[in-house]
């Protein structure tokens, strides 16, 4: 990759159950790939206990260090909800009874339903921006670089698309694949010179394992589509001048 | 939860692909369930890049505070893959190239196939011992109270299977699920009450929405199956008192 110059962004995973293994996150990935097309460099993913010193330490040592604090999880109505009164702790403010955000959950929940276990879900720390829940109506904020989102990935996911407007990016971050059946030690001398004559690509190698067959997916990054298609054509030469097969990725 | 008195673990997954998202992480979730049944507490799980002074320094940083650092990912023969060497820089050791890896390796491929790049996953550093593969034989390798894996599910999990042996757990921690069709909101308030009595019984709430169904399961989690066994009773009890099914978990 050329000299980095697109904004730096981490994903915080507030939950045990993703810990416990009970549940297998699907977020990271999401956001992953929605920083790559908006140019933005997930550098980190970081999974934590639901536990407060826990979330604040996190937050206050990513939030100075990079642009975007993404977190999701622990937002809900539940006993074990922690996250927005830690992240208010974490800014030295106080978490206030949102306004904006009561009249969204009034319209949505049935009379006399709107309790206050739901009416926590409008809670939110002092100066933080509401972000719109298309889904299910309990907003996520914005307080500063810091973007609180639900853990539910269907929700997690309106959300985050309802609110790129917000986010910067750089120059996406354009990939190419090739897979084939040559395998990564077969492959890995040669691959180093196409690596080392493309520095400002960077290509990754995946070896798979599946059904009984195993081969190899090269992914290949860069912000240049220029290098990025020569280096991909470079390393599929390479393939076919080692007989290897080029398959169609998915 | 009772103060833990379980050893602690972290798990770092060291990879551009899983950050990408072009590739979901399963090895999270493999490890967390087998820390639970080991009586280990998985306390975070770090996704960071193929970067060695991150590598070096996030490694560092844990072992010295937690029980075991796992690590997965990036011990292939490839140019990317420069955990091995990381690790060694954060020991201060040198890399070492080791006869018994070079002798797994010999005997796993055919004669001519074991290039530089191949013996290049015999390196590991100064004072390490191996970690067995049945799978593939390149082996991993523990440094301390650091164990190193690699990146393919299928492979990494046989070999944390095979070296279970030199953890020491505690108590393994038990658990039990409701699943139920009472949403979070209705629930929340009675279910703290539940949880204030079993404080050493964590309960955590996951809403779910699913093909138009939607409803909340509830996971308890204790090391005392006595006390966890309680506190599941009080919860289907609560959700029957407020007229809820209680669904046959999977």
């Amino acid at each position: 990759m050329t000299e980095n110059v697109n904004p730096t962004a981490v994903l915080i995973i507030i939950g045990n159950e993703i810990l416990s293994g009970r549940t297998c996150d699907a977020n990271l990935s999401f956001i992953g790939q929605r920083c790559e097309a908006l140019g933005i460099d997930l550098i980190e993913g970081r999974i934590i206990q639901d536990i407060e010193t826990t979330i604040i330490d996190i937050v206050n040592d990513y939030r100075t260090r990079v642009d975007y604090v993404f977190t999701t999880g622990g937002i809900g109505p539940t006993h074990d909800d922690i996250t927005s009164a830690s992240i208010a702790k974490a800014f030295g403010v106080e978490l206030e009874r949102n306004a904006e955000a009561v009249e969204v959950l009034e319209r949505h929940y049935p009379s006399g339903k709107l309790n206050e276990a739901r009416l926590k879900m409008a809670d939110v720390p002092v100066g933080s921006r509401l972000i719109d829940n298309p889904v299910s109506s309990a907003p996520g904020f914005q307080i500063e670089n810091v973007y609180v989102l639900p853990g539910v990935p269907s929700i997690m996911q309106a959300m985050f698309d309802g609110m790129t407007d917000r986010l910067t990016g750089g120059l996406p971050i354009l990939t190419e694949s090739v897979k084939t059946d040559l395998t990564e030690g077969g492959i890995a001398a040669e691959l180093s010179k196409v690596q080392a004559v493309y520095e400002d690509v960077s290509i990754g190698s995946y070896p798979f394992f599946k059904a009984g067959f195993l081969g190899v997916n090269l992914i290949l990054r860069s912000t240049d589509n220029e290098r990025l298609r020569e280096a991909t054509e470079k390393v599929k030469d390479m393939i076919l001048g080692m007989e290897g097969q080029i398959f169609k990725s998915k």
